[in-house]
């Protein structure tokens, strides 16, 4: 899918997945600050759900890349060609992702899943991404190659991230530093498509110009300046949120044993500060 | 040993330690964690088994590739030549397998023996591998060495990967990625043969088409793929024969202090779901 | 800012917070080790105002690329030609430590920012300088490439190093050799100014002679090995400063007690030795 | 000093330390395992002498290659032209060597300096080694370059290994693993100087032939598999040693104690059992 389609589709997943981890990360943090212990079981449920999406995402982008008009419909050579081998390398990656999913529901479904291993085929689907993208961009055009190779710093970051995440689980700085990088991909999918394929009739980039190269790797930057800031802004928006919530949840107790009982003012007030 | 042969039997030797390391670990993990400690002795007997097995297995790899026909039979140089230097590199591999053999076994049979000296040798015998491979594959047609470098990716990160344990031992986690990439290492080593040495007759590859490579590439991760399901299978098997053989036992036992007294029944139920 | 100032006053930059960092490092150690936990309000608000002089440095870099004379006046492009990458380059430089600045702040103004974070952005404000500088350095000539790719060692290595401390936070070791790699970085601005842009009107050095490559990558060394001298002199300093300054303090407190009560004596110089 | 000489001088220093670490290691890991805290403040001194002797060693060496008769005499230019690069090459390295020792010194008789700096310093100086060596390579003929280069290996993974000492210290088989790098490295140097000069009047190697390079590289890994071995035979031996000094040490209690009380003797035997 050499076109701009082809780009902002999985540009999008990635980014909606970004930003939903840059909501459920806080989330849980905040939460396991609190030590509200009875919504771990709410939490699993959420996992598993985000699991599931991701891997009928996944099988969805297989079933796509096979099955559309110019695929190869499950047909992997004739006459000693291969067909359509791009596509078939979309659905090897895509097939990493629906294992990782699986991986991820069965981490919470079956307790004698060890856990680590949804992690572990975590970084393995990232770092299969990264090294079919590049053997995938040899023999291009200089800003081509150079475009999509700036896609490998956040995968094989990533890739590095999550493998550690097997070692150390739930680290918010190391989730959010994920999730910040799976932003970026997804952003820059969409650089890309817009670099390469110019939706809007404007004119094409100068594929040879040193200086269109010089300013693609600056905008790299910005596009993970701008996913630090997403993650930034989505964190302080769930702070704000759960703190609120509280406010008017210990509020309406507090209002309760008021009637009830004067007295118990004061100690509703010392419980509810000391859970901060 | 370039032929069908010599690719077949390495990768099948590698093969069927990663499928016995792939049902080891996955039993070592459940017996861990029911913490029956009467069983430590038999798994040190078993690690020293297997220990011995690898050991006796690379020394007949030496003795294999010495003492071939066509083998240098222990000579190195003549008339200042160096003498069949391709089969010296694999008796130096071979010679790293043994050592680290030899040091598994040490590392049983011995307590002042560090813990963790195994892993350090198994990592180093690891990177001897990769290393020798590394310098070995320069000057060849493109195909061959793009097949063959592969082979350094499930190396590499084997020899890192092992590394880790040395620091954190009986990780499941870490056992069972060293696990899958030594199945990898075992089909490829056969992918290899299939791809340079047609083995029934089939048409050879055309070593310069750009569209072997990308196959190539993306069947890699298909072997991985397949080495993860691998691994998942016997994992699961492993887990449902311990459930039964557990609930057989838990039920003879329950028979005989039904037998015995009838109020013992609740207790022993209770005790065999608490195991869980 | 291709001249002498423009790489003078970045090194002096780093240099200046190198240089602040080998006496606050080794202060805020000392003070752990004595336990006067006291201090660790004060510390908080010396982290601020550091973490505030660093993005109001990065802002001043950040106006001071955009608004000089030939600056770009934050136009990107016009006729469809890039305007003073150059410039926009450091600019995107210095809003990286802008935000690491900003996030150092945060970190220990609002308790709800996890701790790690400042270190994070940290890592990634060296990376992009680093990951910028190495796309920059392309098409130069010999001498020209080689004495700004040196620069890249000390920044990687602080990339890596300062992201460990994400992970084990508070380690003088890691937070000395973050120091060191500073000062080397600033030295090296330096360096670079007098290598490419003679001030005094001194001889050009000759871009292709293989000898000045060779001479420029021994004194990087010797810049590292004046790093570490610095370093350790600063410690040295500090050490010998607050024991001084606790001896003077422990001479008041006993003087004051021998006029209260002659036999306190003994006590008071016991518990000053403890403290040791 | 590119002759026999020069190669030999340094591998026989490294190799010494090697020998001596590979004794020393074992040593305090065995009285470590005894708790024998009486001890530690002999292995201090140990460890004093020991630096210093390296420091010792390694100003000798700065003081050979500034001052033997073709040497710069500390004279860095003349005429606009840089004297004896090589030899102010080595003595960089004999500097960064000279730092490590002292500060190894300074950890042991000095509270005040934090454990690991004598570590990251040791780091340093083998990066700095393989830094020089790396840049010092280019330009050669190709067996020249790969003997050289082969030697980066043990450097830079002596490197990452004494690194982990900071953060993981007194792990015995970390410091086996330097010990063995080290070995390693020595026995290189020697190898280096037999290959490009050649002592005996053999006949000098054919530097183009790439049977050659394939030679040396498997011969690489065959020291290495030397080196474990003398880590492992001294290990053994230390062992040994220890074990018959405890027995006519306990005999000697034993016997002592018999003459004082035969009843004591189950005593003394089940102490000294305890103890292993």
């Amino acid at each position: 899918m050499a076109n701009f389609k082809g780009h902002a589709l999985p540009g999008s997943f990635f980014l909606i997945i970004g930003l939903w981890w840059s909501v459920k990360y806080p989330l849980k943090y905040f939460h396991q600050r609190r030590k509200k212990s009875q919504l771990n079981h709410n939490y699993a449920r959420l996992e598993i759900t985000e699991a599931a999406v991701r891997t009928v995402f996944s099988v969805i982008g297989i079933l796509a890349e096979q099955f559309v008009p110019d695929g190869p419909h499950l047909h992997l050579s004739s006459d000693s060609h291969w067909v359509k081998l791009m596509n078939w390398q979309h659905t090897t990656m895509y097939l990493f992702f629906t294992v990782s999913g699986i991986a991820d529901m069965l981490t919470y479904l079956i307790t004698s899943v060890p856990l680590g291993i949804d992690r572990l085929l975590m970084a393995m689907a990232a770092f299969a991404e990264g090294f079919l993208f590049y053997y995938h961009v040899h023999n291009r055009p200089l800003l081509d190659q150079h475009v999509h190779s700036l896609l490998l710093y956040p995968v094989f970051a990533g890739t590095i991230s999550v493998f550690l995440e097997v070692l150390i689980r739930d680290n918010i700085v190391l989730e959010l530093f994920r999730t910040s990088l799976l932003i970026l991909q997804g952003t820059w999918f969409w650089q890309i498509g817009f670099v390469l394929f110019p939706p809007f009739g404007t004119a094409e980039w100068d594929q040879k110009d040193h200086n269109n190269i010089m300013f693609i790797t600056m905008c790299f930057c910005w596009h993970y300046l701008v996913a630090i800031c997403i993650v930034a802004i989505n964190y302080s928006l769930v702070f704000c949120l759960l703190t609120r919530l509280k406010r008017q949840g210990d509020g309406e107790i507090i209002g309760i044993q008021k009637l009830k009982s004067g007295d118990t003012y004061h100690t509703a007030l010392l419980s509810s500060t000391e859970e901060d």
